[in-house]
């Protein structure tokens, strides 16, 4: 794969087929989740213990005491994946229906890798008030929300106020989630190379809500503000960035680039010793030449999607060591499904008032350490996604931080939260096999399947 | 069952037992219902056409038309069960987290009954105005809504309000549910008694939400107003009570009554056919006394959960003939299991804008004409909620009507809907009980289902 090198042509057309696919199951299945009882109903004398008149009681318990709505119902687990359809892939502003089939898709995510009932909310909520007031109503049926495809900066008031006014954890995966994962891979490339992350010099090119968390997490991390120089659109930021003044940059612009370059990205990068790109897709929006001027051992995450900054190969070439990309079909996919189904398994789990950056920097200890004991090289920095097994220790990971910071409600060990997330991860999973194998999920009809082999 | 006399004492032990059970199996269940996919996995592949890239290419179709949201997502099966837990079963205003149970029990029925994707969303939203927001801001994302234990005259207002303003169905079971199962087992009783609804008199006892919708269904259905009488705890209603002017109640003041019956519950019933009596928990409350006046072939539905407002047997010394209640372990129970699940598969199915009252009295007469081909007698004027091959056919009638009235979206046949109602219904059981078969959902625990036979 990665020795392959392949056109944007090429690629495009790949992606064309996996919306051809797509748009065939989607019509197929008419959707892709559904609800099912988890208790047994063996015989219609259950309901009397499922509904009236036996249900009043645990009602009754309720209402003497809040809390224990978190032991006789499923709110423990129960995620909204809350969507305005704003600001979907690299589609844009669509619309509340129109990111249905994404939040469908988060949601079925959430449960065959994390084990967590995950339920799609688009929303006609609009401003960031009304989508505040819309968490707020919707906050004592779950366990904790999943914010998505909300255009900035309305999704940082968002989450921002959220996490201040729910007692429940708000999380916004563009943010948070790819974050993550960026940091475990930042971790092991750096490992690789033999360089610190309170010593490197890192260039963000592209500041939107993804690049601007990675940044926070990542100076949690270890690395330095002043290390760090930001490239958006218009150059990189500094204090003479007039037009910053008033937005969430503004802080950037004097806090970063010690150095005080000024310029556009190729200025930047010279002697930068990681580049983390989240701008628009490409190829060519970062050149061959911007690369070289990078130290020795570069590391280069181009996440653009569907086509990344600059061709892997081409990053190579141009000196990079370490290539990472969003794409499944290149080596050291930033996949932002390695973090979240694990993350919110392990705050569920211990019932966390809110997900911490330093949950987020724990889980990404965790899945650095997975992909480390497996064995890392340049092409495999971080773990695949069919790699579950990782889940369970970011899961331990993210609960055990939520104890030490005295978020959690509930206490556990590592151990039995490994063991617990372990059990209901498989058990999502045993589910859905056994649906299939009895042909009560349908299997992808034969024709459709055929084509996949066009994407190989 | 029906010869054998019970005493108060009796029956509050069983429920007792029944709220043991409930409690024990609440928390071993640890909530009743999850989220699973619908679509195959089979490999790690499939989730670019589930997520990115392939996902994007259905939100792009549903964003150039927003109908085709009903082909490429689950919504044509989202129902939400919306409550804001202010009149939970007999407990009153015991909140959201406290009415949880219930709305998750409900989804339950829901999906075991109707094949519905139903999924509780228990709110903080309080005044009608908030909660009128609230479905708003949730419209894109459900089929239909159904409002549960919802104080009045907030669900009146609520229920007016979104019907108007939301285009998917908006429904509150306290009122078209049990005012679709009442007419239809009036409709049987009539017809064993040898009397037309258009000529009989009619006694309404308590005039809450229930009783309210079932008389409007009940004059739709050929009720005549004139022969209608209702009591309320201030007496019977008429052009003198001043006290209800400006309330729901004042048209009925009016419009109700013609002979200008005075007094009380005993005044109303001289001569009275039929008495529904929707008021609270007995014994004694109605007295037999009362019921001797009544005319002939008397019919007497005592619907007060968890107690009638009079025991079956005293009602039928008293000179009743059929006595319906709203307990399982009566025979003729008015059981709003019977209506709903059917009646949202059929406005599903057909994508309805609405659920119309005729729509609620063909699904009526659809259950009427079930139990009748089955044999009706005094014992048994309406199917019980095991007699599920009921379901497909009142699916069917909804629909139809729906189509009818000109308030579907799409057309469909009475045998297509019918065949269609009928598959996905069992579909859903078959999961259900392929789970607890291969011990993915537990059976209830051997020392819990051994208390079962003390509610025998």
């Amino acid at each position: 794969m990665s020795e392959g090198k392949v056109t944007k042509e090429e690629l495009l057309k790949k992606a064309m087929i996996w919306k051809e696919i797509a748009l065939k199951l989607h019509d197929f299945y008419k959707g892709k989740l559904m609800v099912l009882p988890k208790c047994a109903i063996e015989s219609y004398d259950d309901f009397a213990w499922i509904y009236t008149p036996g249900v009043a009681e645990p009602c009754r318990k309720i209402n003497e005491n809040t809390e224990n709505v978190w032991r006789y119902t499923n709110r423990w687990n129960y995620v909204a994946v809350v969507s305005d359809g704003s600001r979907v892939l690299g589609l844009g502003n669509i619309g509340p229906e129109a990111g249905l089939p994404v939040m469908e898709g988060k949601a079925v995510l959430f449960k065959y890798l994390g084990g967590v009932d995950a339920f799609p909310l688009v929303t006609n909520a609009k401003t960031a008030d009304e989508m505040v007031q819309f968490l707020k109503w919707i906050e004592p049926n779950f366990g904790a929300i999943n914010l998505e495809d909300i255009e900035k900066p309305k999704c940082f008031d968002v989450l921002e106020r959220a996490r201040k006014e729910l007692n429940i954890c708000v999380w916004h995966d563009d943010q948070q989630g790819t974050a993550t994962v960026v940091y475990a891979g930042l971790k092991n490339a750096l490992k690789i190379v033999g360089k610190k992350l309170n010593e490197v010099k890192i260039v963000f090119f592209g500041f939107g809500a993804a690049n601007k968390k990675n940044a926070d997490v990542l100076i949690l991390g270890g690395a330095k503000p002043g290390n760090i120089v930001i490239v958006d659109r218009h150059g990189v930021l500094g204090p003479h960035r007039d037009d910053v003044k008033g937005t969430y940059k503004e802080w950037w612009a004097h806090n970063t680039n010690s150095e005080g370059v000024r310029g556009d990205l190729s200025d930047a990068l010279k002697g930068a010793d990681v580049l983390i790109a989240m701008s628009k897709p490409g190829p060519g929006v970062i050149k061959k030449e911007d690369i070289k001027v990078m130290n020795d051992d570069a590391i280069v995450f181009a996440c653009a999607n569907p086509i990344p900054e600059i061709w892997p190969w081409e990053a190579k070439e141009a000196g990079a060591r370490i290539v990472a990309t969003g794409r499944s079909d290149f080596p050291n996919q930033v996949n932002n499904s390695l973090g979240f189904p694990a993350i919110f398994r392990g705050a569920l789990d211990v019932m966390a008032r809110t997900i911490t950056d330093e949950m987020c920097i724990a889980a990404g200890d965790a899945l650095a350490k997975f992909a480390e004991e497996k064995g890392i090289h340049e092409d495999h920095i971080i773990p695949r996604m069919d790699e579950w097994e990782v889940f369970p220790y970011e899961a331990a990971a993210a609960a055990m931080q939520s104890i030490k910071q005295g978020v959690a409600r509930i206490k556990t060990t590592w151990e039995e939260e490994y063991e617990r997330a372990k059990m209901i991860i498989r058990q999502s999973q045993d589910m859905v096999n056994l649906l299939i194998k009895h042909g009560l999920v349908q299997h992808i009809p034969e024709d459709i399947r055929r084509i996949y082999h066009k994407t190989k």
